[in-house]
């Protein structure tokens, strides 16, 4: 079993739940490689620099200086502070951009009609990722020596220059990639093992891989005011009635097609929930 | 053979520099750690940002909000940059801080008298660290898998914190703690081949490590002003002679002295040299 988490902005932004998150995340047994945003801070310190955030439907525009901020929060403080702070909890973690041991490579985005604005717009240096992208091998040799990959938001394309990639999407890749990654055996044979979901005709196995997306609500809700109207499990079929309801709209929509183009590839499950119950089955589950 | 490199913040600030050094540095085979300062962007930085730097005798005084900018500065814009530079050379790097994979792990700095001013400093988030604090087994795991660990002055102390530890201090530790780790030969005996220094007694092998230092200045100089006038070797003789002389002074006695006790404690060879000079003979040897 291998857990993918990702955890938003909005928990890297607020230190006790973070230091509470790290806390959980360091205890829970098992393979398992967390993802983080850090978005807030990024704009921040854009301001802080004289420099205005250019925010186009959701995605940063990313120039040469905005590319250069987002760097040295994502993959600087953010990340090496998480990082520390796993250590320190005892969980041997490393904090990783895609261009560290070559572990994401993304495209950078060429430039894409915006309907909104009717015209093409040049994101600048926005990586796109698949679970193609991502360098499996490297990620499970850590993974098989018990140490814990930390990954941020930056990647690289391969020709030397790093890019500004959505963590969302990152979480969703690196799932999909693990999930499929086959792996020998220690025992060189099929196990048949509770860790093992199926065999494969070269004797490789693979592991369960789930995908958890923590963020600062308790999972998909009934109605958005309450937070204790969870829905408990949604499958494809709830999914396309609770979009025509207008229970499920705005920002959930991407995010829950793409779970479920995850479980699609091979994702076992995808769970939405609050980055406090990581260790409790509270949130919604996508089956 | 195993070589650390150290380059200066002047060769990281020179974009032409580290081009062409990231090349050779590339090109060099076996092998290789890297380990990076980048002490005058983070100056820069810290102006833009309204702060004013503060150093005594030569190091950072390093507060709260300093240690995120040369945490962002290091660890993210320079670290990730140099990494993404090299991959793209075909250079299979990965960017580390000492929290990454508990790769060093440093001690703060406990507040020090200081002679010009006549007074305790605490220097703030500083790290000290020794070869004892460097992890060389998670650090030869990478080596022996192809992959290149490129260091910045960024460690942990192992309780949540990050430090601000001097560069050439972090490759003289990493240079002598992989000098003396004794790695298990794939042949599982001793081979006595090239590489191999000597055989220990349990049958486990050293490597022969070299520490080099590249800067602005082609080596060691017999005048300061006559970029020709390289003293070519320097044992520990010599030393006390150029440093009687007042030959070397000012920053080069610390520098050769360390080199010197790196040599004591392992390291074969270190040599100072001019960045552009890393795959030719050019500098000084110390011996």
């Amino acid at each position: 079993m291998i857990k993918v988490i990702k955890i938003g902005g909005n928990v890297v932004d607020n230190p006790e739940l973070l230091r509470e998150f790290v806390k959980d995340f360091a205890a829970m047994p098992g393979m398992k490689i967390l993802v983080h945003g850090g978005g807030v801070m990024a704009s921040q310190m854009q301001k802080a620099m004289g420099m205005t955030p250019l925010m186009i439907e959701g995605r940063r525009v990313t120039d040469e200086a905005s590319l250069k901020v987002v760097t040295m929060v994502y993959a600087g403080w953010c990340n090496k502070n998480i990082t520390a702070m796993l250590q320190a909890q005892g969980c041997n973690a490393i904090g990783l951009t895609g261009a560290d041991g070559n572990a994401i490579k993304a495209d950078k985005r060429p430039p894409v009609y915006v309907d909104s604005l009717g015209k093409d717009i040049d994101y600048g240096y926005v990586g796109d990722v698949s679970a193609q992208s991502v360098n499996a091998p490297f990620i499970y040799s850590l993974l098989s020596r018990g140490i814990i990959p930390v990954f941020n938001a930056i990647n690289h394309d391969g020709k030397g220059n790093l890019l500004n990639t959505n963590a969302d999407t990152i979480a969703s890749s690196i799932a999909v990639a693990m999930a499929n990654y086959r792996y020998r055996s220690p025992r060189e044979v099929c196990c048949r093992c509770e860790e093992c979901t199926h065999c494969c005709d070269d004797g490789r196995l693979t592991h369960e891989t789930d995908l958890i997306y923590c963020f600062e609500k308790d999972g998909v809700l009934y109605d958005k005011d309450d937070d204790a109207s969870v829905i408990p499990e949604i499958d494809k079929e709830k999914f396309a009635q609770l979009k025509e309801e207008g229970i499920v709209a705005d920002g959930m929509i991407p995010k829950l097609t793409n779970s479920f183009k995850a479980i699609d590839s091979g994702v076992a499950r995808v769970v939405i929930k609050h980055a406090r119950n990581l260790l409790n089955d509270k949130g919604t589950i996508l089956i």
